[in-house]
């Protein structure tokens, strides 16, 4: 690591330390914070360029520590934001509120993002062991696994990191040059659950709003972060400008209609989980940087 | 208030500042926790007893102030626990977690609860206010607005306070001898929305699982907390033993078939809210005391 960056990373765990004991909750420091998330762009960036096979996020995590996000002055607070972003209260919205920032880089980048994470994995895997694989052989073939992609088994994280959070519009341009790299993190908790399921004979497929060209960089980076063994790949043909609700309720049910079983789904957008075709049970992972409809 | 309950107050308030600065984390004292519960429990109490115009929970609001819960040791971190049950993840639960007694305390008895409500009341309002009343006024008179009772308009955790805050396994009884008193408070943020539908000309229902037999109580302790003007207060039958989930959906329905355009429906469970006949919108309020299949 480049000697300027661990500085930079320095300085960003202290402003972190004192943030949390809200030495930086006046005005006039504001400008400190601009700094500690330059250095937290610059350390993202640098983790995804020098050590491709390292989950991006969770190697910074133990470098910011887990404060819980300061009160924050102004409009929606923080907490009740995500909560009501989470359990689909709020929907449709664009940005994250420019006065949650501070928090947003404290959630992603400390211990809360994985821990929720990690209960919502713990909660998948033992419904899985739980499933009882009953019926002839056959019937069995015919048990699947929803799982999409950004976000569920890929982090699209160090682009945003590097482009506000979620606090500033997406720029589609610069997102699809990002995930045309095939460099994305896995979110290791799901990994997990995807290990139990690929040793449980139920079927693996993945519905994702990627579209159709970028299957082959979307197989490779699958593939790159330890996923295997697929039964399908479903991707949005490129000329299909649906909603992915509207998109995902009609493969599932496209599935269905063919004969097999939705065991489980998981996704960080309700538009991944719900409409038609639900499955038996469905696994809500946070999202709270963008919002799909 | 008597003197012995101020002081119990006063007790209580120290004990919650000094676990806010983890001074109450090591084992030994937890025995002090025990008294501060039974100081919530006495304070509780009190205020029911002894103003039964008041609000209880948020009477009590600005003497537990609102420190974020310590990060517990043993099991799930609460933040993630909570997160997993407001988004549905952790179903079928019966209790809360015991080592996240503290953590549910501060929730309902701080701040937090009462703004995670109010975003979700926000959003409500914000939605009513934009929905437009379009067609005649045959129409206009078929549009209704759902809103289901305890912990959505009414509040039982004056009774979870006295009886472990949803750590302890539910009696039925002793929650029935509460209900009964018809005293439950209103919970503001809703009691706030409840008012902005009055004055827009969309009807309100009621849509309950308290049984039939309980109505006359029930229309006391709506009354008695603000709540008037309702179209339909629907209760379950008193032979009725169907889930909360198979029930609702089934009176939204007849609803549904008999004409009637659910604009939005509100509370604190999703077998209030999905199933069937789900209507425009759902709004879910916070409930991390129990869980109703």
């Amino acid at each position: 690591m480049a000697m300027a960056t661990a500085n930079k990373l320095a300085l960003l765990m202290a402003l972190l330390a004192a943030s949390s004991y809200g030495a930086l909750s006046s005005p006039e420091l504001r400008g400190l914070w601009t700094r500690a998330e330059r250095a937290v762009e610059a350390a993202a960036e640098l983790f995804v360029e020098e050590d491709l096979g390292a989950p991006v996020i969770h190697a910074l995590r133990p470098l910011v520590g887990s404060a819980d996000p300061d009160p924050l002055p102004l409009g929606v607070p923080w907490d009740s934001w995500r909560l009501a972003v989470e359990t689909g209260n709020i929907i449709d919205w664009k940005t994250v509120p420019a006065h949650c920032e501070q928090a947003i880089v404290k959630y992603l980048l400390g211990d809360q993002y994985r821990q929720d994470s990690k209960v919502v994995a713990d909660e998948a895997v033992a419904y899985t062991e739980g499933f009882k694989l009953r019926g002839n052989d056959a019937e069995k073939e015919k048990l699947v696994w929803l799982f999409d992609i950004d976000e569920t088994v890929l982090s699209t994280v160090p682009y945003y990191a590097k482009h506000g959070f979620g606090t500033k519009p997406l720029n589609f341009t610069s997102l699809k040059e990002y995930v045309l790299q095939g460099i994305s993190p896995a979110l290791p908790e799901t990994l997990r659950l995807y290990s139990a399921l690929r040793s449980s004979g139920i079927k693996i497929v993945f519905l994702s709003t990627r579209k159709e060209q970028l299957r082959n960089i979307t197989e490779a980076n699958l593939r790159l972060r330890g996923f295997s063994g697929w039964f399908k790949l479903l991707l949005k043909p490129d000329d299909c400008e649906g909603t992915a609700i509207v998109y995902k309720s009609g493969e599932r049910k496209k599935l269905q209609d063919a004969g097999y079983v939705i065991v489980g789904s998981i996704g960080d957008q309700w538009s991944d989980l719900i409409g038609q075709a639900e499955g038996k049970r469905i696994f809500k992972l946070p999202n709270p940087i963008y919002y799909t409809p």
